[in-house]
C-alpha cells in the first residue's frame, strides 16, 4: 500500500515540476512509509526523488527502523556529534544529484532545523511549498483510512459519554480534562492525540483556545469541550457545548 | 516572574548583539509569557526587541488571550484568510523596525510556515541561531521550575509504580502503553505528554526508539519502558527495563 503511495507521489511530482520532496516526522512521512519517527533534537528527513530509492537521514540510533520501511531506503546515519549532521545532509543530497533543483517542502511541517541543512547540503536549490502536492495525495483516502477516521470519531464520542456521569460541581477544568484523556485511552485512542482536550466553562469558555485551568465548575455554567482522538495515526476533532445544571434563558 | 524573565532577555540579546527574537509556540514562548499557545495550522510568533513592547501575530480568534500577558504586548490579528499573514508579518516587523536587523530564531522549534512569513516582512534581515542564548536564559532553575521539575519525576515514578501491578503475560505493548498513560495523568500529569511513552519488550526492545506495538507480553521477555510526566510545562524523561516474569541468565 505504502509503495502504490510512494509511486503515486513519483507520478505528481513529475507533473508538478519538482524534483523531490523532502519530509521530516510527521503524518506525511508516516503515510507514505508506514513507519513513525519522533519529532526531536535530532533531524531525520527523508528525501524522495523520482526514479532513485529514497534517502533517509537519521541518527544511529533508530537505524534498525530501516528494516520497518516497505521498500528499499537508503540510510544516512550521524552520530552522536552534531557537527556530523551537516555532512549527512550533504551526502543525501549530492548522492540523489539534487543541488540546482526545486526541492518540495511541507512548511507547516518542517522546521529550521531540517531546512537549513538540507540547504546547506544542496545550496543552489529552490525550495517552492509543496503543501498542495502532498495533501492532493492524501486527500482521496482508501477504505482503511476512512474506517480509521470513523474509529477515531467513535472513540471520541465513546469517550465524552463516559465522561459525562464523572462530572460534578466543584470538578476542576483540568481534572474534567484529565478523566477526558483516561477515557479516550480506554476506548481505543492511540496516545498521541491530535491535541489535548480544551474543557473551558463559565468564562473560559469565551476563548475558543483555553488551556484547561484550576476553575471548578459552578452550576449555570457553559461547559466547552473541544477534544478529539487518534487511531492508526488519523484523528479526529469534536467540539460540544453544554450546560453544568440547569442554565437560566 | 516573566516579567523578570523578559527583562533577562532583554539584557542578553543585547550582550549577544541580537535586535530581536522570534518565538512561536513552545517552551521558551510559555517560559517568557506564562501563556500557552498551541502549534497550529496558524502562524503565531511572539516579536521581542530590547526596548520595545512585544508584538504578538496571532489569529483574530486567539485575541482574547492577550489579556493573560503579564506585561503590554502589542497584537496584530490576522482573520481567516491565510492571504492576510503576509501583511500582518510586515506589519510587526515595520513596527518593531526590524528590517536589516539580526534576528534571532529558535531552529529546532521554528517551522518554515513561521520563518517564510517574517522573512517576507522583513526581507534584509539576518536570522542566527539563538538557541543557546535562550537556553541559557533557562538554564538556571528558579525555585518553583526545580519543584515542577521533581513533581514531573515524581508523577512518572508513580504511574510506572501503578502500573507495574497491572502487567499482564498476553497484554500488548499498546495496552501497557494506554494503561501507563491512564496512570500519568491520574497521578496529576499535564495532559500534553512530553512524548508518547515507548514500550518495546522482547525483540522490539532493541529499538531505542520503537513505537508500541500488538505484540504481546511473553513469560521471559526483556521490556523496555521510557516514558515521562509533564507538570505546570516542566517535562521528566525516564527509562526503566525490567524482565517479564523470570529471566534465564
Amino acid at each position: 500500500m505504502t509503495l502504490a503511495r510512494l509511486n503515486n507521489l513519483t507520478a505528481s511530482l513529475l507533473t508538478s515540476k519538482l524534483d523531490a520532496v523532502i519530509l521530516n516526522p510527521g503524518p506525511t512521512l508516516t503515510y507514505l512509509t508506514g513507519v513513525h519517527f519522533h519529532l526531536m533534537e535530532r533531524p531525520v528527513v527523508l528525501f524522495v526523488a523520482p526514479g532513485q530509492d529514497p534517502v533517509l537521514v537519521l541518527p544511529e540510533l533508530e537505524l534498525p527502523k530501516l528494516v520497518l520501511f516497505p521498500y528499499k531506503v537508503q540510510g544516512v546515519a550521524y552520530g552522536e556529534n552534531p557537527s556530523e549532521w551537516e555532512n549527512a545532509f550533504r551526502k543525501a543530497a549530492q548522492s540523489l544529484g539534487l543541488d540546482g533543483k526545486r526541492i518540495g517542502v511541507e512548511p507547516r511541517q518542517l522546521r529550521l532545523l531540517e531546512f537549513s541543512h538540507v540547504k546547506a547540503g544542496a545550496p543552489e536549490s529552490e525550495f517552492p511549498d509543496a503543501s498542495n502536492v502532498l495533501s492532493a495525495l492524501r486527500l482521496k483516502k482508501d477504505k482503511a483510512e476512512v474506517d480509521a477516521m470513523r474509529r477515531a470519531v467513535k472513540i471520541a464520542q465513546d469517550a465524552l459519554e463516559a465522561t459525562i456521569p464523572l462530572m460534578k460541581i466543584g470538578m476542576t477544568e483540568r481534572e474534567l480534562s484529565s478523566e477526558l484523556v483516561i477515557q479516550l485511552l480506554k476506548n481505543g485512542s492511540d496516545p498521541e492525540f491530535p491535541f489535548a482536550p480544551i474543557v473551558s466553562a463559565g468564562p473560559n469558555s469565551a476563548n475558543p483556545h483555553a488551556s484547561p485551568t484550576e476553575r471548578k465548575l459552578q452550576a449555570g455554567d457553559l461547559l466547552v469541550v473541544d477534544w478529539g482522538a487518534a487511531y492508526d495515526g488519523y484523528i479526529s476533532d469534536l467540539t460540544r457545548t453544554c450546560s453544568v445544571g440547569e442554565v437560566e434563558d
